[in-house]
């Protein structure tokens, strides 16, 4: 299986609500960004597995917050792969602070593939292995 | 226990991304918009809540996505609470379409409560009551 | 010309920011959504308008906040055609508060007309007269 | 005057609308992390403004959109500082393709400077300095 990637963002100030925090809805746009990398790191871009007329659909999404983040906090997204099958797939996500490396949220999402057509669709195994990492 | 209450909402083209349906982000906005209205609708405004120094911190979010949406589509958003206590309010939600009633979507939030600090709070029997519909 | 529309909005918790204030990006989504509303009352849904292969690009956009807006504050959205060519329109907004119909926020966009491939293209006499309301 | 800056920034999936590039909304919010990095890069960041007690409210904000862009483009943000005073800045910005160093959009935003109970106020000169990179 792909190893687990990291990378490192920075609370937008937009991303911010009247709490004084980034808001709920902001992580799973993060989850987003980290689930891209995963995919380029692992040799396969999303964008090009869209272009190859392939659709990764968002059907289940979770997070659990345990710190709040701040504006202008950097803070890391560390995503793994739990699952990948031809037409199933299920992402992991850490958001961990930089420095102490502590647990501020986790989640995951659970993707099925899809064709142009939006028709449930099967992710061929050549792409299937890219992002596997086998 | 507080009957269910509903609103009726329909999808900015801000919304959408480039699959050309609702982003799996918004649909946490609109669970948002439907637990200020349930507030409100039992006679406490979730800004009132803040003022009189509590607030609703989201600690869990999770959503099913059945069906997408798409833009300009209007929709159901329905909104119960589950349970609730002096320090934790779970609410369920369900994204139904307008005219046949078709589930395109169901979550829940799990909160806690917290004061003017941050600090985990209890919330007074007397709000608790009101929000439960008691 | 076609007459000025105005809808009713409410600012949604996830629009607010660390100031605790409406953040000012949400006011464009504001003025899309009084954009897409002023298309339907003149018979004609943007979205019709896409299916039919026409994208109204914005290609200049600005705002002027007076005062500031809050969550869950109410306000109108008033939107009028200033100016529709066959490859060019622009819209005015203002941002009203309900009850005393102050102005707390005014804007335009600025749209050219394109086909499917992106490129510049002439909007039909007949979908620009139902726009301008002739 | 302080020297332009310029940050490298990356289209996220969430930016994106059904006509497959960036929302107009979404420049906005690259500017307001350009402005971030700017103070930052001056030896203020915009954070430390806020915790001594200023706040640098948008009252103008505009943008041209020249060339479209889209999901996981990189692209430049360079910042520049206009006009200081102690009660208006005017901040200009620019986005720039990564390779050919092409503007794609452009735009400024005017912003006068408020204290924590939302009064007009005066940035003290020290502070004035260190933006201007006097």
């Amino acid at each position: 299986m792909s190893a687990a990637i990291e990378i490192e963002e920075r609370v937008r100030y937009s991303e911010t609500d009247q709490m004084g925090v980034a808001h709920n809805g902001s992580y799973f746009e993060w989850f987003e960004i980290g689930r891209t990398e995963f995919c380029r790191q692992n040799g396969l871009s999303y964008k090009d597995i869209e272009a190859l007329g392939y659709y990764l659909v968002v059907v289940e999404a979770f997070c659990k917050y345990r710190k709040p983040l701040r504006y202008d906090d950097i803070f890391l997204v560390r995503v793994s792969l739990r699952e990948i099958s031809a037409k199933k797939l299920v992402f992991d996500y850490e958001l961990l602070t930089k420095e102490e490396r502590k647990i501020v949220a986790s989640g995951y999402t659970v993707h099925i593939v899809t064709n142009g057509r939006a028709e449930v669709s099967a992710l061929p195994e050549q792409l299937r292995e890219k992002i596997a990492g086998e």
